[in-house]
């Protein structure tokens, strides 16, 4: 049966809230431009395969998708939609809020979007714990993949890069154009990275300007890494890895009483 | 091809957008009890369904659902989701100002979740409007058939009731329960109805309280309405009408040049 | 004795809630233009003349009238006054919560200005039944005279029309200025109208764009409809339809105990 | 004829403007106790009535009135209406701005309800001045009369007292009921006053707690001063004093080109 | 010991705040241009000195200073910082809430930067005193050196004058630079002054425009008075006649329990 | 000669802007509890001693420091001050709107706060950037240490761990009482670390609750590490790794013309 609140009636909601130990995933992601290869929901399906496949094995409700991110630099090719982080804060503190009201006081936020989103998610998940007496974990998996991907050979995090387009290529291949896709490999900058496997000194993240953004977007269609060395393997390993690790999350919360 | 905003790369959403005479389809739905007997995603599907099929003939751009609504008065059943009108309004303003600025400039907000969201809906398409130089029309079904709803023989409209559930057993049979349906017959109020049909004198809308709804969902599962009388072929009629009439408004705006 | 509020002293304001039943009306309008014959306070002043005539028969309070509404499309006449709506839902909610404080816990918005104010009152009222445990009405002379606009010959509901014209001639003659006025006969549009007494298709309705509202105000100098068919004494049996309407809402309050 | 803009058409608006020399009156008040004798509207009466008096000598436009004052310290008696601060500043911005787009381009707030709605015209008149490009002066009826309180033999300011009884007893006198009043001398406070004429060392006005202004109230009804020293003849010289000085700051904004 | 909050550790804090009789001090000031030969921290060493010597005296706890005001009309010189009022005020409001829940909930701000700074202190306050159930006193300089200012031969308050300069030089005389100083001796305006000695008919205060602050500022480098006249002597008068006043009002708050 | 802003002149400021390359820092802190041995404004010190040596290498203006930061969870011992996340946005916005205006067009925000401020200055360096078309960059000293931590022996980052409070010895002795100190060593907590040194999968950093926080306090005085273990010889080192660092990236912006 299906993970999906918004496919049960409020009867069958209620048995599955009654069996998902409080549980609720809350999958987000974005609309944004993702180089030539991947559709602009990348992010969105991301998060929403992740949360179909833990909902699967532990019970937890999954509530529908935030499709809508924070891209404002990504705008500079059609398509992306962006949000502002205070509206997107708001809109996950309510449905939080909402959850809570039928027993569902432990949250999981799934962010496809990476970094950008985490921002936003950290203002909505102090306020909500502090307000509404949940308990809100972020799950983003640039962050839960640090053990791995290293081992799989993919380079650092960029964006539209061979770890997205390999998890894409696993579980969504006919959304993926692995054809079109052209490299733009990642270049060391002095004091910074993005990635969170980076073991050295760096200044903070801060979106880009769209002037940054626009001149990347016009090398590789605003890919950042190696997409053609993408491989559907190694995307199953790395999808089982974030599934495995969602459902560790999961388990904790529904034991924690 | 898929009619969806985020299943494309931005070089085929480029393509889309200039095929598409500037029209983007927004779908928004709700996320509240629907009776015994239909998926608590209701509006939301009835959105979906409408965008998918008119965007097919006319070529219209549909961006990602908003699955949530306005529905504060629905919380008295489990798995209902209510999110703050003001939060929707900017959500959807910059769902819209994203795609204007792509060059999709004539939108049409689809409102699966009848009267509550059209409140808000207003205030976000004024705002762009007067603020993004775009066009935006709100599209609800029930205020687009009252021509067939009378000669389909449906009662007036409430909630989860014989107009909803006949869509629904048409398009999305699967996520029905029919069996379970209870009805509760609409009764006249001196001077009110919620009804877009009503011909005599009314007082204006407004979202019942808490205790109201709690009274209401006590009678038969939150079912306003006779969902027992209702028929998938007269859905199909039901929906046909609402799909002419979409796609009229549709190329109404493509010929506005 | 006036109904007014702001006319009494506390004490007298005291004893006027102790015999209301509870029962406060709030007049709400505009201050827009109103074609070359009627004046900009006329919403202000329909609203104000149904609250005073109603008040007297059933002993409800009346607060100050909100001379101001949301109007932004008139901006394109001179004295026109326009207020955002999230200002007027915060304002005339602050008026529901400090008459509250004091007992008068039934509230009744009367709204002069048609269908952009019910916008935001509709916002407001579902706030204010929510956080304040009030019960709002909103009653609005559009929505309240249907049983009788098509008896009385009048066409339907434009600006400035023969509607308004003949209530204000009947109430406030001395400021009037029909001889100036100008028609402006309504024509119809696919799919779209205003008026209540529309039993067909219709887009719901979005404050005109200010372009629209300018080539509009330039036919006949604002006046949508046909005001020279205006008669005081049809104004006369409309005004006494809307207080029989209104006080009968009143009297329901009243006995709501 | 008339000097409130809700009275006349556009066109006779228009004209009226022309004639203004670009200055507009916004008369604003309370509806808050005025002791035994006063009525609610007091402030507001007081602003009404300086605004019909210079703008008959000047030809300064009138907006509508803003009944409602921020008055959460007199919210101990029946009657009054408090607005937040904020939302009277926005309200009054968005008039400002509103008549500014016609040509009122130099406004005078007029405040009748002292010292705590200066607070918030002071941030509405800095913001409107900063992004409207206009003029806004805020005439305080307490600070207007420092030349003349003394030489009538006025005790210092406080609420409801001789100054505002006598003025009243002029211009409203079917309003009062000075039979009624109570005195409740104002006593020295260490370090405080919140009189314009004080001369000594002070701390900044805060609008009372509701514990200190319920104290006060059962002392005198709300009183603070001796109106049963008020008298008619007095109102009248203070009243020419105040038109005379609003008069004198039109023609010098009339004149400032 | 040092009375700034910020250097105790939390046990050293909680020992302060039993021994302080529950005083709160908040220093605010300015970011902003004064003249040729004061700091641009003017105002918040002034607030700064008087703090830290009242607390010697008294066992009052001081926070660390709010740096920033709001001085929009002062942005005309380099170096000036403005803050919006409604920031200032929410900043203000999170500090006195702090304090508040460990105990400390009598507040005194001490506003280094006159009149402007007080508008948004008084809405602060209001807020403060209503919902935390504080007590909130701003003092003011200029407010409190009204008994002495003429008795010391100092002119009417303009900025950067010989009353600042020569408190400055009496403590800060290392920031100061009073051979750079240029007189701007203030002329009398019609109807309105700044001084709250000033014991005639005025307008309200409004922050300056930028166009008027431009045209100030060329005359004496943004000084409004005559610095050249200042006195360190005069100046220390003037510090202990303000310290004995800020040193009385923490006692009465220490008293009233 | 001073490198605070708030110790010039304007004149004196504008040379100091000239000779910055548009290079400001804006010291931003928190006033939080530091274990038994650690002075409140910590944070603020350690951002406030590194923009001084700094910018005395490099003749960046420093603007007067932010001394609060968001410390919801430190709320559970006394001197705890914090503010909302949103109002450090829009205050540390409006400081850098303001020195924008003034030619400092490229930003440096130190944290001296760890994990928690860098959230909010996201939010505000992504506004500015698009905004104000200034650059921001955020330097923390965590992860402006990760070079080196190891290397010196420091364990993971906790709160007045070894790391800081070697810091703290090194710059601030006479605020430093080791001898109170009390250790509380980190364990590992399964999928989750705030250490920015951490390799391994880990869920995203939410701000704690108080229910957590107040049990950490319970053990040792809110230290998470091993402050017994602090070395004032290892914090000179430490320091100069994080001036060096922050030198450079000043000299990038200075030469980024």
């Amino acid at each position: 049966m299906s993970c999906w609140l918004q496919d049960k009636t409020w009867e069958d909601a209620a048995k599955a809230i009654e069996a998902s130990g409080g549980v609720a995933i809350i999958p987000v992601g974005s609309v944004e431009q993702h180089g030539y290869h991947l559709p602009l929901g990348t992010d969105s399906y991301v998060a929403i395969t992740l949360a179909e496949d833990a909902a699967e094995q532990t019970g937890a409700v999954v509530t529908p998708p935030v499709w809508f991110g924070w891209s404002p630099h990504h705008m500079v090719r059609p398509g992306t939609i962006t949000i502002r982080p205070e509206v997107l804060a708001d809109l996950t503190y309510d449905i939080i809020k909402s959850v809570a009201a039928h027993g569902l006081k432990k949250i999981i936020l799934i962010n496809g979007h990476r970094i950008v989103n985490i921002i936003w998610m950290q203002i909505c998940a102090e306020r909500a714990q502090r307000e509404l007496g949940v308990t809100v974990k972020i799950y983003d998996p640039a962050y839960m993949s640090k053990d791995i991907v290293g081992k799989l050979g993919f380079g650092p995090v960029g964006h539209a890069e061979e770890v997205e387009s390999s998890h894409m290529l696993c579980r969504y291949p006919e959304l993926c154009h692995l054809e079109r896709a052209k490299d733009n490999p990642i270049k060391e900058t002095p004091l910074f990275s993005v990635d969170p496997c980076f073991t050295h000194d760096t200044l903070c993240y801060v979106p880009s300007t769209l002037e940054h953004a626009r001149k990347n977007a016009e090398i590789a269609g605003g890919t950042a890494g190696e997409p053609t060395k993408s491989d559907p393997e190694k995307g199953r390993i790395y999808h089982e890895h974030l599934v495995k690790n969602l459902v560790a999350v999961i388990r904790m919360l529904q034991e924690a009483g």
